[in-house]
């Protein structure tokens, strides 16, 4: 069988979290999410981020999360506003529209918003009231195409939101691969400072499920809980989802997983670029997309399961290769001698 | 600290399942549901049902799964049927109706609908277009009162829908505690041959989470992934669900294990009849409602937890117990002999 | 043809209206409400309601005024709570469901709800957040039933709205029927000042279309426009709704035609108990509920159309007449003729 | 006071609409487009388009028609997809979104789309369930920016949405000036057999509301009046609906009207291009987008109302006009002489 290089979220979870499970299986708790555990996840994720009053909700992924936050924070008319990567553009089978809101796109080679974009939308929707009112805006870190936020990005969009009077929501599915990148010098606690809600992504950082909604901005924690039952989304054994975070979040493994995601994946584009190889974007996380030939493409699909991304010409195509917390050296040691070989 | 009989979800999943996530959790799979567990699993209950024909989905929980196929098969105009006691009517936020749909309710003390009840609400709703159009039957097996459909009540239901171009739906959170309950006639291969779509519910009956939603019907076959997805349900690591219903399904387990919880309640149930407990309704299944003194419910209250139901007069409660696929003898036993002291 | 008793809305509008719209058509106006005739019309309501902070919008309807209100009203997981008789819960097609709300319904014989029947939604509905949260409290004035609010009922749901959060919104689309009425204590200033949010009903008194929303609570004032837009509701020839409510309430012509109405009801009414026939329920607005013998329903039918409204035993049926701002006299005096002759 | 060349709907009705609204005034009617105006509203629709099997439904306005109709025909997974100047995506407030469907844009510069545009869209949402599913292609005639189809270019799409499984709808608001603009050859006919739903526009053409819905497609048929119920549509007195398209369909009223309109504005177009003007699309119906200069503008400014539409450069903006059925000779003449004056 071929290794995959197609996704995180190939494997099942980290071994501790599986050892955390078996060890409190026969435990009674409270239901959704009422239990010990979910409690004690949840002070971890305040404490990390230096956030005592912020409210934490588990949900199982995240689709799920980004419906759930969108639709609860709007009103009827208003509408979120992402860059033309965004997730929850492509990737969700209308999953915002059906709870009612549109999603204005904003073109981006980088998939990362700045003031000026969201200016312009602002600005081309002032016909009140015949236009839909913009009053979120959605980032991802790292987004969905590997690239991450700078601190001084992320201030930035934070002021101007605050100032517009816009909410700043980011979808954290690969958070931890976003903040352990070698060129961020973004926190958790920053995070938490600069963003009025974000998720802390479980199922593409080793766990089998999970997403922590964290709400900062306190104006939106008000009747939260509401949502999450109404969309399906609470389970009755939280337990599992309280396990699981308050595994990861323990002596930081859920930063220690994607940290190690990302330096594999930096292992495979050195030694592609040390060979001369282009790439469709400039990514220091766990998702790279090296142009390759036709040739080679071929050559590694016969050891590797991975995306062809783009046609660029031809001759070439980019691909898309991701690594997880438990790609291990061996599939990465092979892939590079292969480029190696025919480079 | 104290035996809770408040619900069957109190415990983590059956030793079989953790066995199971841990010996395939290493194994690289597809996502989204598309991976060899899921297969299997999915292939295993359409040979219990010995219905080749069925689609089967795997959702994380009960309120998911009655939204998705509710608001998947109803047009924007169509409504649901329901009992009054129904858990769509009353424990789910308005997930249907955040959904776009209407549910009509019928006041019934058994929790169990009948043609006769049906025809009702058809005749009241003639008005067109001025009122909803009834299109789905939606009934729980078994109900929120413990209670279960015979084959001949079931019969009836399936004939009677049929007639009247209605889709029949079953709420199947537990359907397992339905079928093997004593008194009940009914099997899966009925429950496929009779209803449109159900449930078996997985979460109440040994899993971590899960439902797997089977769809006999043909018409509503079509596209029904679609809404899986857009609701935030399609899990990545859909081998979680997978693996679970693997595990359930093999030797039967899945039954044996609802079995288990309806003796022990049975047990219970027959001890407080031979001391001259009256019941708050005859169930058969793991959900009993004794009426008590409110001086026995706080004796039993020291040492159990468990619901207290409804306010019966002065001196009397009928209270709410639920065993799980994991009660012990000990706590019934214990729970016994205080009756017996006591009455 | 036969004289038509049937409702309120069978003949066009007054002939002020169609002066009116003679006089202005040729004058150019800013759409979208933005006429001078809208703005006028909503300078009358001011101040025929002392309220010169209220907000207005006019829509053609009253089940689009009842869905725009609640949707504009309620969060997602916010439901309405009204009387079994509502016409939001039995005659609107689901249109408050279809906004993603659900109606709560209290069964009252008389249509009217009173602060004792909400306490106990309000109990029923503390699990949170496993049920919708109750945030709107929709009474109609006149009733469905014909049956009116006096200034105490009004005072006492408007205290405990406020005490318990709740908003109180009053569907009026009789509202001239209902302030008119002789045993009405209430005026247009008091329900002003006793609702947050109320529409005065054109189309059933004597306007071609028109529903005029009054806004007293700020809080709902807020971006209440987009609402209007994005439901459809928005008419680009807003004159047409600015120049009947223009005419309507000058000179008090809104309550002259529902008083007409009112009285011509009240004749039947008065002839019938006379001769000593009983009554569905006892109204003193524009809908009567006679409960007449199939005989005598039978001979009125030849000469006037009309609903039958409820059948009471194998001899008797209670039959609904209904008179408008149009009804004549000699219609009248030819039904209470028959009735005399017959009883 | 200036005259206004802002939009279409500025003045009322054309008299023969309001001389029949006085001439039956005072007729009783059924209710809810049950009335015999209706009936014979339709009949003469059905009758100018040759298809007397289409299902036809008033309603007051384009939003509404659009927000209707779309809902209507997509299961919730679906979507529609327009050119970008579409009116329903950024006209109207995310009525259609409110509803629960995405709409997929389409850059286009002359606001018509073709086949190929709709391929590309198609194969960029192959990626089952996490896409949303193209199914309805929503195209208006005339267009947002006073552009037609050709019969050919109709055909072609009609051709490709058979071929591909989706529908075909057309937007109507301007269908008059559409087809009566002199490069057209499409006809009413034409429109019915190539589309599977269009509607055709009262409210910017002579009447004072009031869109006639047409679906020829018999698959859409089926319990069409529920979802006009549903969203509020529909007009206890449809008579006003009946009577106004009753006199357009009578003697081509409605195709004089907007050839009236097309005619005035293209004279000023003339006069304009005589004199050296470009303009920012080539349009043959009533609106016009010159580019004038900054002083030229402000001198027209003096005299006329209308919209600066798009900033060129420093110097020049394209402006837009809109002439309408009761546009005279006058203001246009009037307008000329200005151009001919300063250019």
């Amino acid at each position: 069988m071929k290794f995959s290089f197609k996704n995180d979220y190939s494997e099942g979870c980290h071994p501790d979290i599986l050892q955390a499970l078996l060890e409190h299986n026969l435990n009674q708790q409270a239901g959704y999410g009422e239990d010990e555990y979910s409690k004690k996840a949840k002070d971890l994720v305040r404490e990390k981020m230096r956030n005592p009053d912020a409210d934490i909700y588990f949900v199982s992924g995240g689709t799920q999360a980004n419906l759930i936050v969108i639709s609860s924070v709007l009103r009827p008319y208003q509408c979120a506003v992402s860059a033309s990567t965004g997730h929850i553009l492509n990737n969700e089978t209308g999953a915002i529209e059906a709870t009612g809101h549109k999603i204005l796109s904003i073109e981006k080679e980088d998939g990362k918003l700045t003031p000026e974009d969201i200016i312009q939308v602002l600005e081309s929707h002032r016909n009140i009231p015949h236009q839909v009112m913009p009053k979120l805006v959605y980032i991802s870190n790292s987004t969905e195409l590997g690239t991450v936020y700078t601190l001084k990005e992320l201030e930035d969009l934070s002021t101007f939101c605050k100032e517009n009077n816009l909410y700043l929501f980011m979808d954290g599915a690969r958070l931890g691969h976003g903040l352990t990148s070698e060129i961020s010098d973004l926190t958790l606690e920053k995070v938490a400072e600069l963003t009025d809600i974000f998720y802390l992504g479980g199922t593409k950082n080793g766990a089998l499920i999970g997403e922590a909604i964290v709400i900062n901005n306190k104006e939106l924690q008000q009747d939260f809980a509401f949502n999450i039952k109404q969309k399906g989304a609470l389970l009755a054994k939280g337990r599992l989802l309280g396990i699981q975070f308050m595994e990861l979040m323990k002596n930081d493994l859920y930063f220690d997983l994607a940290g190690h995601a990302n330096r594999q994946a930096m292992k495979m584009k050195n030694a592609m670029q040390e060979r001369g190889v282009q790439f469709l974007s400039d990514t220091y996380t766990n998702q790279i997309f090296p142009i390759l030939s036709h040739e080679l493409i071929e050559k590694l699909a016969q050891k590797f399961d991975f995306y062809v991304w783009k046609k660029m010409n031809d001759r070439f195509s980019a691909v898309r290769l991701i690594t997880s917390w438990n790609t291990g050296d061996e599939p990465v040691n092979e892939f590079i001698e292969i480029i190696n070989t025919e480079l």
